[in-house]
């Protein structure tokens, strides 16, 4: 038997409404695999913020490094200033377990609805750095509030940094049966941080002839995503790319509710975390109406992270049926994960 | 009678195709009102550079300084180092001329082929900011080309540029029936130009009571133009994020085969330059199939700018009808301008 220590950050909003599913579903697929899940919740988020003016301390850090995975629910509240939550513990989680590879996988599933009139086959996974680029926290202001006023954000990009992403994406690539990767930039206008990007490519490129490599900026790649998504196999990206193309990924393959990601550490160090794409979603957290299967689908990146891969496979595709007999009726976040767990239920049990 | 002294940058790729089909149009929708354009063609792009080396001399700069306004086609060639012509040429006459409001506005005309299944009434304007942002050039690297490279990219902000351009999108905001104003950034990361741009929009706002305003981080506001572009009416937001949603933009609202720009000083301090949102496309340059009607729909927002409303007015009827009754038939590049000189020619004679 294995046991896998879990970390759990239900976090804000619809986070612990989603998180619920996502372990139901969890124990069901594990039901019986003699996988045994020890959990420990950590109470982050808006609410230890409001109580102790902590947003993620050593301490915290410290307990989840000890532990396998975390499966994050959302982190974000209007009572909290705009940042202080996103910085001070979600980004924080990232940077500190130093999950590089932001992970996020866009599949259209049969049958889901889709804003686009012909979308076409859409599965493509979208490698966005997780380290640095803009979101390093680099910035400044001088003279807040006066007209006077400069503020400034700093995009760091290190060889070291885009190397070791660009290696996994190329990676990735190598074993899809499309092997096609796209680099996502903006090189005409970043062009130090853009020429570093290419360079890396082109380097990295040279060690896998058999992946075909190409390249659109980022405003000419959120018209693809729009006219032409089947195009994509792998892109890889930076921090701030990467965030702005997976919503449109995501909406564009079935919306923000089924999108799943893995805050990936390669290498091991810390243990990487699980989350679904979508933010805590106040204006209808408690309202029992989120779709936890972004979460659910975030659980089986994590499986397969974990090295259970028949696990991980079995969660997905219990997602596909579901999506696939999905009729329009309402139903709440429970049912929702009820309805996937009695699915792994009955092919444990048969 | 009135004299417009135009000054011509038809630049590279399908660039002076296009053009030549602006001009045709321009001349038709002038023809009899008085109005004499005088023109001044600059030989800028990837042609002049070869042979000089230059890319936009002060020489150039300050004929150009001369003029009424620029017709520009567009900028960009593949033996061109990426970056060269982009920042030593557009970029440059956008910062030196201070074109401080890049206008771009996206209506989705009757009968238009769109990627969205159900678009709904597609009709806003993005302000994008043109003097400020991750675009200044301010970056840089270490260590080029060693795996000790750092390459940085600094976004700058400032409160006298962003509250000039704040006040531009009210201003439109409130001349528009529905007044609506949407800011788009990312405050949750970027935190101190995101917060630059918040108290700007708070405080310009307190001037507009009659704007409703709301924000949207860049992310969520790309799952917005593919799901409920209609919700739009004026957007605001920085240089990098302005060029990402407005290919987006141009892509959900009849492509970017229609998408118009102004680069505006609305000091008018230099003049303005109108220009399509396209690139040179130098895989169909000399094949006569680019879409001039970008750059027209760009001519018809130069009226505009100079005051001639009316003749600004039918250039954009003229289009909308031409869009109207296109019927899969394809039309050369001159075939097309040809179609819209003629509709307007009519109209003059009737
Ligand atoms: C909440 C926010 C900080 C975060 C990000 O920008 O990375 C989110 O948008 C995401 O994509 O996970
Ligand atoms: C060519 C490039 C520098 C330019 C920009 O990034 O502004 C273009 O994409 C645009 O939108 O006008």
């Amino acid at each position: 038997t294995r046991t896998i220590d879990l970390a759990l950050v239900p976090g804000d909003g619809i986070g612990p409404e989603v998180v619920a599913e996502g372990l139901k579903v969890l124990d069901a697929v594990l039901a019986g695999s003699g996988v045994t899940v020890n959990r420990t919740e950590l109470e982050l988020g808006a609410k230890r913020w409001h109580a102790t003016g902590e947003t993620l301390t050593d301490a915290d850090l410290e307990t989840i490094r000890g532990h396998d995975a975390i499966l994050l629910g959302a982190i974000g509240d209007p009572t909290v200033p705009s940042g202080v939550l996103e910085r001070g513990l979600l980004l924080k989680l990232r940077f500190a377990l130093d999950h590089y590879v932001n992970l996020r996988p866009s599949k259209l599933f049969p049958g889901v609805p889709t804003p686009l009139a012909d979308p076409g086959e859409v599965d493509f996974v979208v490698v966005r750095e997780g380290t640095e680029g803009p979101y390093v926290g680099n910035g400044g202001a001088i003279r807040v509030g006066t007209p006077a006023e400069v503020a400034n954000e700093v995009s760091v990009n290190t060889a070291f940094g885009v190397e070791r992403v660009v290696r996994d994406a190329f990676a990735r690539a190598q074993a899809r049966p499309r092997k096609q990767l796209t680099l996502v930039h903006k090189h005409n206008v970043l062009v130090h941080a853009g020429h570093l990007w290419r360079r890396t490519v082109e380097a990295v490129g040279a060690e896998y002839p058999e992946v075909s490599v190409d390249y659109a900026h980022v405003d000419a790649a959120t018209i693809y995503l729009v006219t032409d998504p089947a195009r994509f196999d792998v892109i890889v990206t930076d921090n701030l790319f990467g965030d702005i193309i997976t919503d449109l990924a995501a909406a564009i393959s079935g919306g923000i509710g089924l999108a799943a990601s893995g805050n990936i550490n390669p290498d091991r160090s810390a243990p990487s975390m699980f989350e679904p794409v979508h933010g805590s979603a106040p204006d209808i957290a408690g309202t029992g109406t989120a779709d936890p299967t972004a979460t659910v689908l975030s659980v089986s990146l994590m499986l397969e992270h974990l090295g259970l891969t028949e696990e991980a496979a079995r969660v997905s595709a219990a997602v596909a049926e579901d999506i696939g007999e999905r009729d329009g009726t309402p139903r709440t976040t429970t049912q929702i994960g009820d309805a996937l767990a009695a699915r792994l239920g009955v092919r444990v049990a048969g």
